[in-house]
């Protein structure tokens, strides 16, 4: 019997996968203006590094990881996100003593989460993001977030929505956390067993909570935004005046919360507004986490970083209609009439290859009429036909397939012509 | 404490990553040339996958792989080679059924084996590889050779040694194998216990043996070449004569074997001959596998694939004292001075990354000497300096770092200017 895909996993096929490579490759070109690096991280790490990087009172951790022991019995996990290793890989190699400061990061690639299966969300998907590490610049934060920006606008994106908040310095902090618990406690009982746990331990993600979002108290909840104190507030104020300045637009939302200790002043998230995408509509989420290197076993270092999903991308553009510009069609089609033929466009598929041109041949033995086939299906921009009378006659004729005009060149100079040939067409 | 790498893994850093990135697009533009189109499976699959279209019999299956259960108590494995999962996605999507045939397949990604570390050996390691699936013409056969050789050859490696052997057909294999039996089967006692075990189920891998590599039998164990049948000779010669029409050196080594049941016809491996490359000198290795479709639950389908490792790539390069020609040193530096000009640098910094250059400037408040010496460090091509006076007046100066020329353009033309001073430098 043949087997499967494993549950929640797809293959991305040609057809479908040029659109990742396009996305992909925008994504490394703005990093590239950006300045912003590659980094690889292996796929799986020691547990520990989640436990303690991403939080262990977080659904990820608690219920979501594939943790395994290997055959040594350590303990490992696939990872469910990607900014724990760049920490991780940050302080093993000791990047805040790089000369260049502050690190600005990006990687791309899988993640994992044990997830239910559901339209737009697999367990294997792909996330890119970046870190900046080591600057504590309100223009940084504006930066990360034009970066995001300026990827879904490069793929034509228009529908786009952006806000953002401030959760301030540990000190606006921690006159909101005392406030939330004295706005809470009175009536804590009638909130779910989670938010119970989570009274004590980070107020603030009761706000998050799905079963209880309705409770009249949520509404009423007291907002970061009137506890942020004097530096915290211009940190904020100068935040969203270099956004406006680039003129990107964004709503502040206090509720927008990043329920994760080490997480302050800015926070932001990018959604989708096209009709039709779904009931998940974060495209984006990102903010400042000062803490997380420090809690990582370095020293004090600020960061700011944002992840964002490929799969999630490509629903924005499927909702809002946009078909990316996928190079198709290949340069030349090398036909052939005859035994001896045939063998020599062995060589002459390979010369054009060499000199850059993509080019294909038939290997099924194929009539010539069938040939010509699959050259218009292939989209060719040229198909050469060579016969065993024109091998021997030095002859090989070649057709424009948008103009329809077709020459006979020799064989012997075959590429050159070929080059001249493709070089005015274009 | 902080948290440690995985054993027998790496992070590959800025400064590193390039040279990764710049072999990646090599084999991605040769891949488009010769019309291999990229597929992507999951990085784990059902374990059967491996067991069954690797070989339960293999060092892989039965030692290195990641095996474990997700939290549904299925038995997944994270993958430790390319061509298993290749060939189930072939068989799940009907790909055999796709208008164009041959299916050209190429993949990139990490793969992962249990192994030992050594030096140039990781757990984690980075394959790249095609499948050519659907035809049984030797022209294919020579092409997946050449795209090989065409890659290294491309990155500038010059002391390659390319050698090939044919396995024959199924009944050229089955007069082998007894020939095998009856040259082992007497003295089979005097070989190891795994030697042992394969004699009657794959007498070939006899011959792979690296603890018996010594014994006197294996020099004079009968080759198969003297036991191919006219078909298969006649393969062979074919792909033995287009490999010359290619221009492709090349060493005929009846010693090389894929111990696989379903591998045929054509085998080969690219080594390296560079001095001080080490104990492990293959670079690729690969060839024709016309039963594994059919094992994997598919219709009858020839293929023919090669997987080539990254990392040995790498060291390749290394040993022949070459230096990947990675691009480096940005377009432009904004420095400033004062309050206001800083603030306005964030714009200016925007602008020339909208329209395509890359661009840094200062997130540390440090003064205008350590920003220039930023400048120099990151190879900027142009440096512009933007004071709180010069702001005032509605200029900024651009210093053409090669030739020091400086001059002062209107600030709000800037990127028109900038633009203009940028094309004609280059």
């Amino acid at each position: 019997m043949a087997l499967k895909l494993p549950r929640g996993t797809q293959d991305i096929l040609p057809g479908e996968v040029e659109k990742w490579q396009f996305i992909e490759t925008v994504a490394r070109d703005l990093c590239e203006r950006f300045q912003y690096k590659e980094i690889r991280t292996p796929i799986f790490e020691h547990t520990e590094v989640f436990t303690k990087g991403v939080g262990d009172t977080t659904d990820i951790v608690q219920k979501e990881m594939y943790t395994f022991e290997d055959r040594g019995g350590r303990s490992l996990t696939l990872r469910p996100e990607g900014t724990a290793a760049a920490v991780r890989s940050f302080v093993e190699h000791k990047m805040f003593g790089y000369a260049n400061q502050p690190v600005k990061l990006f990687y791309m690639g899988p993640m994992f989460r044990y997830e239910r299966p559901q339209a737009g969300r697999y367990r294997q998907f792909v996330q890119f993001g970046v870190e900046a590490l080591g600057s504590a610049d309100p223009a940084i934060d504006a930066e990360v977030i034009a970066l995001a920006m300026s990827i879904y606008q490069s793929l034509g994106l228009k529908k786009l929505k952006l806000i953002i908040n401030s959760l301030g310095d540990k000190e606006s902090r921690n006159a909101h956390r005392d406030a939330l618990i004295n706005h809470f406690s009175p009536r804590i009982d009638e909130f779910c067993g989670d938010c119970k746990s989570r009274l004590e331990k980070n107020p603030l993600r009761i706000l998050d909570c799905k079963k209880d979002r309705d409770h009249e108290l949520m509404a009423t909840a007291p907002s970061i935004l009137q506890y942020l104190n004097d530096d915290s507030k211009k940190y904020f104020d100068k935040v969203q005046q270099f956004l406006t300045d680039l003129g990107i637009d964004f709503e502040v939302d206090p509720n927008l919360v990043r329920g994760l200790d080490y997480y302050n002043q800015t926070a932001f998230e990018i959604m989708s507004d096209a009709e039709g995408f779904g009931a998940i509509t974060t495209l984006c989420g990102g903010g400042r986490y000062n803490g997380l290197v420090e809690e990582s076993g370095g020293p004090e270092t600020p960061g700011i970083g944002f992840a964002l999903s490929i799969e999630r991308c490509l629903a924005a553009l499927q909702a809002e209609g946009i078909e990316l510009p996928v190079t198709q069609g290949i340069d030349c089609y090398v036909a052939s009439l005859g035994e001896a033929a045939k063998d020599y466009t062995v060589k002459l598929l390979h010369e054009l290859r060499k000199a850059g041109y993509s080019a294909e041949r038939d290997y099924l033995d194929r009539k010539i009429k069938a040939q010509l086939k699959t050259a218009d299906r292939l989209q060719a921009k040229y198909v050469a036909v060579l016969g065993d009378d024109e091998l021997q006659a030095n002859k090989i004729s070649v057709k424009d397939m948008e103009s329809g005009n077709q020459i006979e060149v020799p064989l012997d100079t075959f590429m050159e012509e070929f080059s001249a040939i493709f070089k005015k067409g274009r």
